[in-house]
């Protein structure tokens, strides 16, 4: 199911987290989105959401950069559950760097029609469990 | 996050699996809802879903028992994304017992409130990668 149209959108969201361009990225969002920041804090409503990414941002030392693996949408009327791949590079103050790889699970809702907004936004996916 | 009242749902449905009881499972079901039969076969509405029960029944020899484990409840407004272990238990027509543990995800929507219908119904959880 690559080509389901929350391929771009989930692409561009990743580009703008990339490019820590907030408002763009804010604009995928829900009003009342959840993002899980760690198994055990969550961020809900776009105001904790900008937040945690500037937090995020800084914690990976502005070297983020997201990349989509394979991907899977599973759709029932206007809602969607895309289990996929997501792969973090970052690098360190010394420039030594890492790759971390996720199995993500995000819930978007289509409101209005063609226009796909994310609802929750897990990136741990199943690794929750066991986690805390 | 296990008081939350999505847990006595998914008690009561995973018990009406269990008895066979796919009359009393599929108002547990929303009625645009999908299931995921196997990673590259879904289900969607309740006609197509009652069908893929009476055949999962079969399948496992009318043994199944539905137990759940470790769960957690994101939730964002009226749409909940629930990640949780189900443990399935089955013995074959020598009574020979196994025992599966997946790591399901499930969507739900409180439709009206109070009411939490299943939207989408994915046991394979994040298996679903690399699975097809």
């Amino acid at each position: 199911m690559a080509c389901h149209p929350l391929k771009q959108v989930i692409e561009a969201a990743d580009k703008a987290i990339t490019e820590e361009d907030f408002d763009a990225l804010m604009e995928f969002y829900a009003d009342d989105a959840t993002l899980v920041i760690k198994p055990d804090l969550v961020a809900t409503g776009k105001e904790q959401i900008y937040k945690a990414f500037v937090a995020i941002a800084e914690y990976f030392n502005h070297s983020l950069v997201v990349k989509q693996g394979e991907m899977h949408v599973i759709q029932s009327g206007n809602t969607a559950l895309v289990i996929m791949e997501t792969v973090l590079e970052t690098s360190d103050n010394a420039g030594v760097a890492s790759c971390i790889s996720r199995r993500a699970t995000y819930v978007f809702r289509e409101e209005p029609v063609g226009k796909w907004l994310c609802v929750i936004d897990n990136s741990y996916g199943t690794d929750l469990l066991g986690a805390m």
